[in-house]
């Protein structure tokens, strides 16, 4: 949308223009309409750049609920990233747009992702087996915003040495995600080896007094490896946006 | 150093190339010497790359103990960035190292920043006053490391007209570090108007149920934008880094 | 009812007046019976000015439990209101009290509503479309209790752009109910753009480090704009109760 | 500040009316100037109705700054309102403004009060001797913004007679502030008694399981009396605003 | 048990008096057999003056175990008490023990409970309806062990006037039991009206920031009334014991 | 004090009996006095029977208030306990009260204690060294109050074997005040041994994971052995009323 | 594996040896594989002295899947050790291998443990019949690697003589695990007993302010035992591990 | 102390011997003194064999405390450990004690320490130069009680490949304490590398979100790597009793 398409705006500013509204009452007048303004501006700002608009959150939302507000998306912006979508709930969904594709393990939907970017990559490094579902959450994320995407799973520190023979992959991606559950150690072990900017994702797995996520969350903010950010407990997908937004081409 | 002035590996190999030493054993020494393989490692790749290792946490430390380390850190690279420094901490030090300079509100001494690297803009935005410590840490710190930083401070939500009218320096800015104690909504706010990173860093600043800072920083992990990550509490120096990390120049 | 109605008080002091029960003695029954003092001034000051005794919580009854105490209130008072039932509840009571109504979003039946009783206004804001649920049982319980509502839904800080294009919403409301997840930023944000009181009702809805609700709650609760209370987490209809008292005639 | 004082604006519709500016272009500079407009809008908003512009927080200020500071808002508003300030705070105020006046116990310091706005009363009810601090801040506070306050204090439910004997007092007020630590239960016996809105402050008063406070903050949240609202422990000044902007007079 | 039964040890010191093992090996097997002597001990002490070896947990155990354990407690003792027992349970036990009788409520189950005996009454008051459960459990576990309960339920703060319709009994009450979730408000009040000791049982009645009962756990350990003791949430069984040992007979 | 002393019920009594009082006035006047009934039924109940009313929390206050108060509750009551009492806060009041006794570890001030009351005993337990100002605190108190008490400290269960050599003392006592910090699992121990009621006093003594008494707190609250009640961390005070509640003559 | 069998260094070597590779590209090509070296020095040391590279952790997982990896194991190092398994898991692999075994309480499936080891014994010792489960699967796991197990249930400090009747098995124990839920105390009696290590293991048996096991887990941190050390809760197999490390034959 | 030494046993069994007593009697009389059954046992037992019972804790003592309890363990075991005691204590103690040593850095002072008892060596390992106060309490301890001591301190995640360099330390251990404050994450890497026990000790260093240690205990409990048991924060001294007690000489 540009700034033209503004049109409240644009009819007080012509109303100002023929003199049929004086200054005082536009000032008014405009102070009203900053929604307008600021809505094209986030669409142009925001939205285009980062494809969140196009994101819709399955979980808790009945599956006729998820094909209506898809298709409403679609329509719109021809292309949607859906997370947290069962099974079922890809099923229902791919009867009425066949184009749609599933990651089972990240429970993630898309639909006509957008082209390659940039040629930087982005590594998503996991600990265990069980983190994978939320590794790969971050993994298709990025990807479907146009980023390559190296996967370099179940390399946990209770088996240091694993990490080190894919030391080549780390070192050439230009943002790295790091999932990891119980301890969470191996974001400040990643942290302390590379010299880019590491995302550290805390997971849920885990029991006892890894207190559902806690533990790692609080083992990553912690991190004594400087450079380390964190997002929430399960947050593949925003760890995803937030790779793709630091690994964008920049002005 | 460059990978040759690793004397121990060159001399086991030099060894095998002279038939002296067998496969086996050669085999078993170098396993033992990977320490000298990896710290040139991350001589060249973080130290050089980040500045890390010239950063002096002066916390805990007796006055005596700072001035000696920082200028074995002096001889050792030319530069210095010391953090949680007290006032008379510098004084102590600037008798040693006359060209030191020091930032009172941030706690800081740098001696001979990195020059200039890259022209994108960090954004540093704090809520209150208060929490000006910790931005100026943050600001300070990607300063040392070669970054221009723009500072937008006490535009907390309470008044969240102030932010609007610095949306142009948020809106050039490649990366936004934001500084905020209570209850750390500005994050969100800031992540909601803009398209790339952003970094929260909350702050101890409160009571009660602020708990230390543990409100704000709830209230970061759980932003609703998309693209917020988060440092521990009070972290102003692994804001910096992580921000100066982000809008380095990539390959 | 009236101080005179208090049958066993009068009794006692009918009896010191025709002489047949000593002073002693009166005063001892006298400390017996102060309930059915209290009764009379509970019923004359709390029940019939806030309706909350007309209420009933339904989770965790049966819903042959629901239907008898509904038709005992509904005897007693002429009017109900019943929070957190399920739509079999509402069926089953239905059934044997037709004119019951049910909303089914806020999951509250209610009967006979009290007639509009203020033109002041109250306003229900939410930050997210999960956080509807809570605003509703807010906004009806308002209602319910004679009071005009605007409901202003979906306008979360990650689009503060949103809550703009509703401010001649929010300023003309007397009372202000903010509904927020997640990180709760929007009780500070609109408690810093209007100048009533807010109540602030963070929800359960979010995951990970939301913690059920505590971030949200350590949020509001901290808010940096002076003048935001705060219910518990989830609690609509407590907001709905406060904003009814708030907005109430005044002696 | 009038709207006709935005000069910004102005002179960008004065361009659009003598043709000198396109209207595109105009849309885009009114995006920017927008702070001006807001800036307005608080002023008269909320800074005027609340007097919460003329609040200065002494705590973890020095003498100097906060005299500084005080004189700054006085010189603009004509009043002051500075809370948790020590003796020797006023000390330093006073010379430079002798017509302060400071209330020791509640360590404010008030210059210039609002006069009485409201007939209507609000009611400080504490429960201990300890909890005076944090009542008198509460109670300064809004005598400040012009309200009348009745103090009710040492009435905690160990003693709960005390609290009926001062029922004429609680029976009058338009609003209630209840203050109470170590284990709260005030809160909910007053919104029990009473018909309007109370607000809850929890204090830090107490030892071990009160947790500085936290006890009594879930003892509040928790209420079973509904209507009543909470804001942050220790925070009297907060429940002294949130009083007064319920106690105003009504559109 | 006699102490005479204990035969291990009788063996021991008959092979001393006739002298066939020397003193040394009869200290060291003494010290072996510790286990009989003091398994006597308990028994006489503790067992029957207080009837818990008669007590059986029956959450997580299955219907057929029940019933073993319940046997084997009825031929040892005669009696039973089995807690937390199911409806399903009860129905299973029944067929095999045609005189169990079941408390719905308060899920125990009882076999030919103690004779009354003491005079001296123990009351249990709560809170709210939901907090009969774990009061019934209370009062039942009190009958069982010989001692005569009235119950005063439905009485809490929000409402304190009913409280007071029941003083006559609380005051001729030996021991008070207060359950009560949400506030917990109640076990402070009852404190400071009676003379007598007062057992808190805080429920996990409530929801939100009530945290599964912490709420009310924390208000009844900072009651400001001396003389409240706790026990933990939802441990009716636990108050009822303590209750009946305050109770009983002293020497 | 009897009830006929009770003036002010006794004057509108006398008034409706002589007709000068209609009934309908009666009633009101009569709801506003309840506080003088109270108040005397809590002098006659409470305070002469566990002079509670005679004690006076020192923390906090400067030594001219403690002064000030101690004498007007000496005037009053003839006697004092004063808790938490520095040594130059005894100094201060022993110079106005000759006769005041100071128990330096406890940091309690006693002046003229009640007469021995009951022949049976209180026992007050501790783990370990550091737990025994909270131990003599609830010691003092209970002897205070006129109960003989046995102390056995030091017996934590690291070494239980101490505990086993006092078992006499532990059998003849009527209750027993457990005192420990750290893990606090002597009161498990205890609670396991005898068959009368005991209860828990957890301490602050510990570091690290001991939370300031959380630990010990949770461990007494979840006790395996039923009977044991619980009062707040460090709360030796209030231990020694409900242990001198429990032991007074019954009805 | 043997050193030699690293084919990738060794090639290396051998490129030196013939002159086909200059040193310097030797020392980055080694760097390369550290990964190898380091695979090797695992699997010889931890691997096979422990057995821990055999476990599966079944929780999570689907039938077909752990039959996959428990036969890809078996194929591997011919021995099987799976945790956390459900009947119907256990029914599911006993078809593809017969000889599996099961312990139903455990819940652990075993196939070809290790021979016995050591003649040295580990006791495991627990404290309710709840905490069976979790102190099964630390003898089955310590078992399954060799070493032989004294089982002590039942022996909480509710009843501490049931200990001392089984203090020989303890003292003849090289280590001893003690399992316990609800206040976890048995740790510190058991600690403060016996001269060898204690491992406590705390469990998640309880209910109410046991907090899912962190009562227990707190009261074993803060044992007044030293020489307890502690595992997370419901660990009994990472008990069983470091029982077995501890009392394997030494160098 | 002997057996024989028991005279109380003695002289019991010595009356039943020569028929004075009978046996019901000797039964009541000899359960009566199991303390010094007991005593003699532990002294025995743990005492002599841990060394644990010549261990003083200064912290919170007054100086002429410590030097008096300090020259009573001396006269009777003819050792001392003294942990958490500051230079004036020191000080204080070796004008009395002159052959008393003191370790500056674990604040820990030595008298006659126990001489070499087992070959095998303890490696104490820490993370960062912070957390050598408490890593020198571990070793410390432990050289006291016998054993051979290797540091290996500063060797934290963050820079991985230090610890590489020292695998010939770590893996000639027999026992390894991991001291780490942060996140903790090295007791989970070393566990990973090394086959025997591993002990980790969170220490307090750290700030925001570290919480005091829980962050770094949090981590310890759920490493990755099972055999890593866990001791409280900051407890360097249990962690060496743990160790010496694994590393002693076995039956």
């Amino acid at each position: 949308m540009k700034p033209m398409d503004n049109k409240a705006v644009i009819d007080i500013l012509k109303s100002v223009r023929s003199g049929k509204l004086s200054l005082e009452k536009a000032v008014a007048k405009l102070s009203m309409c900053y929604d307008g303004l600021e809505f094209a501006n986030v669409d142009v700002g925001r939205g285009l750049r980062t494809g969140i608009s196009e994101v819709l959150f399955c979980e808790g939302k009945r599956r006729d609920q998820v094909v209506t507000i898809a298709k409403s998306i679609l329509k719109r912006n021809g292309r949607l990233l859906a997370t947290r979508a069962e099974q079922v709930v890809f099923e229902a969904l791919s009867e009425a747009v066949p184009r749609a594709r599933y990651n089972e393990i990240a429970r993630v939907i898309t639909v006509n992702p957008h082209p390659r970017r940039v040629r930087r990559r982005i590594a998503v490094v996991s600990a265990g087996t069980s983190d994978m579902a939320v590794a790969e959450e971050a993994a298709t994320t990025a990807e479907f915003l146009g980023n390559p995407v190296d996967r370099i799973y179940d390399v946990g520190v209770a088996g240091i040495h694993r990490l080190f023979g894919r030391l080549d992959l780390l070192k050439r991606a230009n943002v790295i995600v790091v999932v990891a559950g119980m301890e969470g150690a191996l974001a400040s072990v990643v942290g302390g080896l590379v010299g880019g900017p590491v995302i550290g994702v805390p997971t849920s797995v885990g029991y006892g007094a890894s207190f559902g996520g806690i533990a790692s969350l609080l083992t990553m903010l912690n991190s004594c490896a400087p450079g380390v950010t964190v997002v929430n407990i399960d947050n593949g997908f925003g760890a995803g946006v937030a790779a793709a937004l630091i690994n964008k081409k920049r002005k």
